[in-house]
This record gives structure tokens, sequence and C-alpha cells, in this order.
């Protein structure tokens, strides 16, 4: 994962992802212009429902949760735009909602494979710092994260890194900016002063102390083997429990978050319900249309192997709870046996 | 000072300040509309700066830096907008960047006077939890202002406070609105869920200490009176100095900042680099223009009467060492006389 | 469980549970005199160590370790001791290093019995805050514990609380006294100026929170409850995974630390290297003659069933790397079968 | 200042201040072992008050409050005595309820003058890491301190530091030793295992970042110059307030805490409640026979030029208010004169 810091820019905004979302858009596009939006889960519902309050021409591919970008979709529309009227593809890197993480390098070459110029901007929220992410080999153009997800901060700064091309756009475009401005930062930079407003200090120091936790401590490329290990004893606990995980081929598991689908019978929510008052463990509701029909196990961030296995094994009590017909022990054994395999000594302890 | 918590709505938001003046205006006016904004300072500048962006129609009305809303000129306007094209008076309620106060009452009674239905939207950002302020009584629409002033809090939070009229606005205007639309907060006060997006949950807890701090144990009251009583030592300070506060009439001074305006053969940027480097003082820079003619002496927040002496012992040693002809210890000793005076026994210790 | 405020005097000093056992015996014990204690494990071997420098005729009762405290010996011994010459028995609530809990209600049955007056001294380190103590009942003469077990504060603070007889003793006894002269303390306390040296302030607001959410926010009952079932559920781990807890005989079995026998082939520090080294899973050790047989899993202070379970999922995983035969799962799903029936909703989340 | 890393051996414990010097006492002698002790203020009255209790036979060199060690009277005390029947010079560098700092290198002369190899013992609590402290040089064979005085840490770590020679007599002394037992520690420093009790973690942090603070951020040549600076300004104010210091000779004076001396008409102690209760100042009550007679102000740790300022405002104030007749200001103005002069930039904004 290499990170162009020559090349780019970015900026660090008081602010959730959704302010970093309005940041992208309004900062590389004009109103009216058209762009094309997978949806592929709740988060891309709420994208695309900003993205129509700021008055952009959605072109919307859906596809049925659990299920990836539509590549064949996206490429045909793409070949299809002959006057290069799209400006922009947005995509979830991994929908949270779901489970689902889409390969970047697909979406790259759609877009290659149809000479197409538009933007690639790319929601990174719950991916950047925890899945493998190629901003310079994929020539994403805006990458957008949040400070409570893969760095493990409080939430308060939203994190936008943007390709030349992106800034080139920036000038041009003709949005409505103000608190999101770009190129008042733009200006800053050049002067040496970094902020047009006052910078949220505390966030800052807690940026650098989990930067060197991230690039110094754990390494990025250990971090990432981790939540695809994590990731992958969850799934083979869900297996064990008899239950299917939200993503619907294997090449769109998410290693950040598991959707467990629950039984028509059951309600996720109670799941959710009994785990939170019984055993102090949050997990995440099925959101929009998939609500009440599956929970999600999140792995993202500063975790290991026991606090995942204590998780999945709150999971099956909750889950024998509600009355699933769970073998106690069954999904952590078989996470650990996943696990067992894989897990390396740490570093610093050798 | 009253908060009318059951006919306004608050809404917190990681966000600077600026991004609560959006917020402001974007939730209660369309582009095109005309609003009358005074212009007292740097604060003003940007906000006017912002509305502009934001395509609003600005008519400002120009003060000299020191001075206050010009209250005549705004009455005459209001009463010649007869068809009541103006939608809405913005004030600055302190403004920080020239230490000038203005009386909010005297901005509604022009108003009432008028008979002009305008918002009156407010930039409380340095005044409200320090200075008197009266939401209910000057019948203020919108009051905007940051953790990171009187709640002495770090940056993080803008919070806006809106009277029913602002609310009732806010679900015809026009403007684009996205991270700061209203309607997306309202919605979830009425399911009970509160934040449409992940909140700043440590800034919540910090808050509700803050409030604590300046409801149970200091009391409002004696914060504001506080205030007043430190903004007076720090004038007679200036005036044993031999220099003069940047507010014009005593009317307009500051609770909360005061501007001190140096000779014209000397840069106050000198003094605000001594006072950095050799005695650790934080003093502000004049901007804009008056860059260089004045720096500031900042008593807002939680800080006590010998906090300030030390300060003012601070700005005098800076003074000597840029060559001001300064009698050390005058400033100090005109402070404390007034300080002598007025400080109260501390209730807790009584 | 009750504290007799109002006929004890507790002192708080900064110093390890070793000051703590130093200022019990020489406040209460002159040079030279007998006192009984029962040597159940390695705790005991270090108190018992420190009453001979100390300069006490110390009688101990060997028990077998795994086992508790041999009452009839102990009966024997006082019983036989006509001239009272015996000043106190000296008794670990809870031995740390085997995972043995005395009852000491049938120690001060001993006493009585024998109708013997020695003063009975209690080490409850590890058991004061987390299983049932009855000061009163058990007309217990000194207990003491720490700061950093049940309390889950910070190493820093030895916590003693005396009986009015232990008091009065302390009036009359010949042991040198320097910093743990409870005589200070007692005439601070009469002055109201509470500490003769300079208290450790920052450990007295973290016991002032400690203690509310013991007293408060879960209550003593429940957590007394608490540390029985995590208790439980670790021993039927255990037993799923063939192995012995080190406490010989179930009316022995700890509340607050689980001592785990390995097979003779198998090196214990094995255990609780790859503990450590892979999943950040710290063991405790064991000491000194049971070293390499032993580990323990500590289950004291302020943890909950799913941090048990993720310890308990680790240890099965360093029993398989180091080539125990061990079922993954099999302990937890154990330990959930326990927790399952007997784990209450949390109160304030009903 | 040179620490002997190599040669002597510093000893942490979790210990007030009176803890290291019972620690510096049991280790080193042997009941009934005579030892001279210069009797400066209350702080030496409490070791002398100790040492009795611990049964050494002390011999006290009487100095009026004020005064520093009556070095003639000890040379003829070391000289007299032929035998070498004293086993130890015990002297209070920095005496705080006096505000005398005593020349260590001349008390180490008389030891040298008479040939005496008595142990030179020195309580450093509120002079090491801010006064020049010279352990080699003059061949100090204990010097103890603590957490809370210029390392500016909470109150909770005694820190001894001991010579070869006392290392030796460590061995050979019969005083009772538990819990501050050197050969503990210095079996668990040849062990590798550092401590022999549970260590007070977060302290260590403490001690790290102290350290940190000290040698690499200020440095503390730079360290002890501040404090001498910030004393010589406090002592200029003292006599503009036209008041004396405690200290009677210049050669006495501390940099680390000022003693004023009161008008017989006037109780310190009001002075003091004032200032608590109205200024939110606390100043250091007179001890012992000085009460009532004497405020302190301490001027130690990580404490800058105008919050030293400050406070002497807040003395003025307090003195105003008590009816003495102050001139506001002229303390101020004195020691700003004398700061004015001496201060140097901040290196790090250089």
């Amino acid at each position: 994962m290499t990170y162009p810091l020559q090349t780019c820019c970015s900026f660090n905004r008081k602010a959730t992802c959704t302010g970093a979302w309005e940041s992208t858009l309004t900062n590389t596009l004009s109103p009216g212009d058209k762009i094309i939006v997978p949806c592929l889960g709740q988060f891309a519902v709420i994208w695309i429902n900003l993205m129509k309050r700021l008055n952009f021409d959605v072109d919307v591919i859906e596809s049925e949760w659990g299920e990836g970008v539509n590549l064949d979709i996206l490429l045909q529309k793409l070949q299809a735009d002959r006057s290069h009227a799209v400006k922009a593809v947005c995509v979830v890197h991994n929908e949270t909602s779901t489970g689902v993480t889409n390969d970047l390098g697909l979406v790259r070459k759609s877009l290659d494979e149809a000479g197409h110029p538009a933007l690639l901007l790319v929601d990174g929220v719950s991916s950047v710092g925890a899945i493998d992410f190629r901003m310079d080999e994929w020539r994403v153009d805006v990458a957008l994260t949040g400070s409570q997800k893969a760095l493990s901060l409080p939430t308060g700064l939203g994190i936008v890194c943007a390709s030349p091309k992106a800034l080139e756009a920036c000038k041009h475009v003709k949005s409505t900016r103000g608190y999101f401005d770009w190129r008042e930062y733009l200006e800053c930079y050049k002067a040496g002063t970094y902020w047009p407003y006052t910078p949220s200090v505390q966030m800052l120091y807690g940026l650098r102390a989990s930067l060197d936790l991230i690039l110094k401590v754990e390494g990025l490329e250990n971090i990432i083997a981790r939540h695809l290990r994590l990731a992958e004893a969850t799934r083979e606990a869900v297996k064990a429990w008899g239950l299917t995980v939200s993503a619907k081929k294997p090449e769109w598991d998410s290693a950040v978050v598991t959707g467990v689908v629950v039984p028509p019978w059951l309600d996720s929510n109670d799941v959710i319900k009994i785990a939170w008052k019984k055993y102090n463990l949050s997990l995440g509701v099925g959101l929009g249309k998939v609500a009440g029909k599956l929970f999600r196990i999140g792995h993202l961030g500063y975790m290991n192997e026991l606090q995942l296995l204590g998780a999945l094994a709150g999971v099956e009590l909750s889950l024998k709870d509600v009355g699933y017909p769970v073998v106690l022990g069954s999904g952590v054994a078989a996470a650990q046996g996943c696990l067992s395999k894989q897990t390396p000594l740490i570093a610093s302890r050798l």
C-alpha cells in the first residue's frame, strides 16, 4: 500500500465521514454532473441520498445486498457514455452494512477498458488502514476515511486524500462550497499555516499516535494480514453455527466486518439486544432493507485474536438465549482452528 | 440568561464554528436571499466571505474596526426595505478580532422599530457562556457557538440553537444542504435516535462536564461577572501602560478579549513574538487590516484573577523587551486595584 | 459483607501489600511474639520470611500446596498453648499462588473453640472486594489489601483495617515503627488532618471512583456472585481440557484465580510464554515450589464473561501450541454452559 | 550535576519521602548507632523524631530556624569523636519549612577536615532536580527524594540513591528491615527482575516522562538556573513589600521555596486563608515553631516566570486584604525587574 504523498493532498476536517463525502463531491464535481454509483447497501444509500441533495445526476447501479459492484453493467455504462458525460464513478470500498468489499483494481480496469476519464471517488471509511488499498496503482482520485475506524481514534476527523487530477477539478467545478472548500486549505498549505480555521489539536495528536502504532509498531502489512485472519476466523465460526455470511461470494468477503444472516423465524435484533444487555457485547444492527435479517460482527481496528474469540463466544451465548440451536463452543472452536495456524508471534516479543 | 429549551432546538455537529455558520445560513435562507451584515472585524469578514461563496446577496454595513454595529444605518436599511426583501440580519455578538461586543438588545430594537420580520442570526462563538446572552428576550433566531471558547473544551463541536421561526424556515428554504442539514437531525430527534451519523462521544462527555462546571459549580451569573471583572482589570492595565484598547467606546468593550493598540512605530507582532518565545505567553495577533497594529489579550473561559495578572505581567515584560517605555508593574498594579475591590470569595471555600 | 466503620480504623498508605503486611505486624505485635502462620503457598512464604526478618517467633503450619489451612493442627496448637504465648494467627484469605481460599469462619471457630485470645490477622490482598469477607462476623482484627486487586486501581495503596482490639494493641506493643506507625495516623485522625505526610491524592480519587463502581454501580453482592460465576466457568474449562485445578478440594476453590496443573511432561512456563508472545495473554507463573508445574488464570476485578471466555480460548490455543492434546473450543464450551445459566442481565440495561 | 550511575544504586519504592528516610537509615545504620543531625526546621524535626523511634542515638545540632547547618559545631563534634562512634551525618539539603539551603560541599569539607569516616546521608526531597546537587563531588552516601517535588509527578515514589560505601554498610548493619530492605532489591537487580514486589507501573512511566522533560527537553542546567532566577525574583518582591525572607543570610537562600516573615501584629495564617479562599492560591503555612509567623511561596518544579508573577500578585492582594500596607504591584515590579534581565529565550522556540 502506498500513499502518494508527493502527488496528493490530504485534508483533515473536523467532521464525520458524511462530511468527508460532501467534501469529496463538492470539490470535484459541478451541480448536475452525472455520476455512476453502485448501490450495495445502506451506506451507499446514504451517500446516494446525499448526492441527490447536493444536486448531482446520479446513475445508480443496483446490486442485491450482499453482492459487490456489478462490473459488467459498470463497463457497459462507461462504454456507452461516448460523450463522457459521466464525471465520476463513486464506489464504497467496503460496504459496512453488508460486509462486502469491492475489488477496486477491477473498477479501475473497467474505467481503463472503456477509456473513460471519469474521476474514481472512493469511500474508504472502513477500509483504509485495515484493507489493502492502493491509491497510486488503482489511480484513485479521492479516497476518504474517518478517525473512528481503522485509526482506532475517537470520532471527529474526516480525512480526504486527493489526486492531482482531483485537485485540478477543484479549481474549476461550480459546486457551492463553504466549510469544506479545499481551496481554502490549499491556500493555507501554500502559506505554511495549514489550517484555515481552528484545528482540533487533540485529534491531531491522536492521529500522530495512531499512525505511529500502525506504521512503526505493528506495521501496515501485518495489520492488513491480521484483519484478513480475524475475518476468516469469524466466517469459520458463522459456518459452524449453521448460518451464512451476508457476502454472497467469497470474493466479496470483508476483512473488517462480517454480516451474519439469521433464519427467517428469528429477528436479528433480538440477538443484538441480548448480547448488549447480558454480555456487554455491541453487535451491529441490520440497516435499511436487511433490518432484522442480519447482525454484524465488527473486527476492525486495534483488536486481537482473543478479543475476537471472546466476542464470538458472546454471539454463541446470545444465539442460544434467543432459541437458536447453536452448539456452544462450536464457532469458537472453528475460529480457533483457523487462528491457531495463522497467528504469528508478536514482533516486539520475539 | 435563559435558554428556551422548550421552544428551540440545538444541534451539535462535529465541526468548527465555520461549520456552524454554514449550518445556520443554509438551513434558514435560500440562495440569492438578501441579508444585512455589519462588518466589524476579521471574523465578520470571514463570515461575509462565506456568505458570498454560499450565494447569498450580502448587504454589508461597514464600521471602522473597533466600533460596534452602526445601528442608525441598520435601522435605515430595515425601514427602507418595505418589501421585506431582507431575510436575515447577521450579527457577530462579540467580534474577537477587535474586542468589540455589540448590544444585541439594540439590534433587536432596530428590527422591531422597523417592524421588520427578518431573522436575527447571531455568531455567539466567543460570547455564549461568558457574556450575558438572552435568546428569548432578544428573540434571537439562531445562535451559534463552538466547544473551544467559553465551554473550555477542545475544538470539535459547532453548536447551533434555533428558534421555532428558524426551524420553520428550515423546511422551506432552498439552499443546498448535505452534512449540515437540520432536517436529518430533526428526524432523528423525533425518532429518539438523536444522531443521523456517528456522534463524537468524547466531546459530548466533555460538554456534560463543562456544563456542570458552568451551571452547577461556579454558576452562570458568577461566570459572567468574572469575565466582566477580568476585562475591566485588563483595560485598567492597558491604560496604565499608556496604550489604548481597540474598542472605540466603553459601550463596546468586550468581556472576553481586549485588543491593545500599539504606537505606530511599534509592530504588534514583535510584542507577540517575544511573549511567545521568552515568556510562553500566547497573545492574539492583529488580523486583517489591523495586522501589526494591535495585539489581543484573551480572558475567556476557565480562567481566574491570578492567571490574568500573570499574563499582564508577561505583556509588560514583552513591551519592555521591544523597547516600549513601560513601567514594570504599572499595569499589574492597576489591574490589582480593580480586582481587589471586586473579587468575591470562592463559594465552595466559604 | 460488612465493614465496621464505627469500630475500626482504616489506614491508606502509599505502599504495596508487603508494606501493609509490615504495617499490620509491627503495630499489633512486639519482637519475639509468637505467631501461628499456616503456609499454603508462595505468598505465605514471603510473609513468613518478612515475619522472621521483623523478629517474630513464627510457628508455621505447613500444608501441601493446593490445600487450605490445616484446621486440626491449628486447633491443637491453640489448645496446647495454655499460657497464651501465641499472640496472633496470621492467615492468607486467598492464596494467590495456588488458587486456594480459606474459610475464615472456620479459623475463627478454632480460636473460639480453644478459647484463645490471639489476634486474627488476615491477608485479604486478593479477596477483599471480590470474595465474601466478614470483618465483624469473623472478628478479624486486621484485614489488609492493596489497590491493584479487586479495587482495579494502579498499584500504590496498601490498605489496612484494624479492629478496636488491634488498635489497643498498637498502643502497647514494642515493635520499632517508623513510616508505618499507626499512632501518627490516629493522631492526625483526631486532629482532622488525616495524613501525617503527603498523601497520594490521585490514588485517593481513584479509590473514590472504584468504591463508587463497587458499591453504587454494580453492587458488592453482585460482584461477589460474578467472581464465583467466572471461577466456576474457569474450572469447568479446566476439567474439559482434561487438566486439574491446583486447589485440592472444592471447598478451597478460589473465586479470583485458578491454578491449572499441567502434566509432568509439560513445563507450565512454556504455556505462559506462548500465551504472552503469540496471544498477548498474561497468565500467572507457578511460584516457588510449583514453578513449572502450574499456570494461573486470574479472574479478579473489573472483568466480565466475554473477557474470561477470550482468555480461556487463548489458553486452549497456547496448550495446543505446546503440544498438549486439547480439543479447541472444549473449555470455552464448558465455561459457556456454566455462564449461560448463571449470567444475569446487566442491571443498568434492563 | 552528575549522578554516578555506575557506582551507585537507586531504589524506587512506593512510599513518601518519610518512607525514603526510613529506608535510608535502616539500611545503613544499626540500632543505637550515633548520628549527628543539624536541626534547621520542621522537616528536620520530623526526621529526628523518626530517627529516635527507629532507636538511633541522635546528636542534634540546633540552629535558629532560618539558619543553615552550624558548621563550626559540626566540625568540633566530628573532631571530638576520636573513636568514630558517630556513624552518620544526616543533613536536609533544602529545609522546606524555612526556605534554607545548605552548602553540602562545606559539610563534606568538615567531614574531610576531621578525617571522619561517617556516612553522609542527605535529604534531597526538595532539592534534587532543582538545586545543584553533586553526588560524586560531595561524596554523598545516600541521597533521597520523592516524586512530587522537582520531578513534578504525583506523590507516590520515594527514591533513594546509595553509594558503594552505603551499599556495603547495608550488608552488615543490624536494623530491622522489612518492606524497605535494600537487600531484596539488590537480589532482584542481580536476577534482572528488578522488583521484589508489584511495582507501581504508572509512576514509572511518569518518571520516564519527567526525566525526559528534565534531561532532554529543558536540560538540568537550565532548570537549576530557572529555579535560581525565580527565587531571586521572589526575594526582590518580598523586599519591595517591606518584609523579610526567613533565611537569615543570603548564603542560605533557597532556590525552591521562600519563607516570608510577617510583622508580629499579623497572623501569617490569615494571609494564607484569604489567598486560598479568594484567589485560589496555595501558600505554605509556617510549621512548628514558626506557625503564624511566616508563610511560604513555593517555586519548585515545572513552573515558569509568569506563573510566579501571578502568584506574587496574589500574595500582594492577600496582604492588602488582611490589612498589611502593601503597594499593589510593588513586588511584581521588583520581580519583573529581576526576571527581565535574566530570562532566556525558550530553546525550542528560537
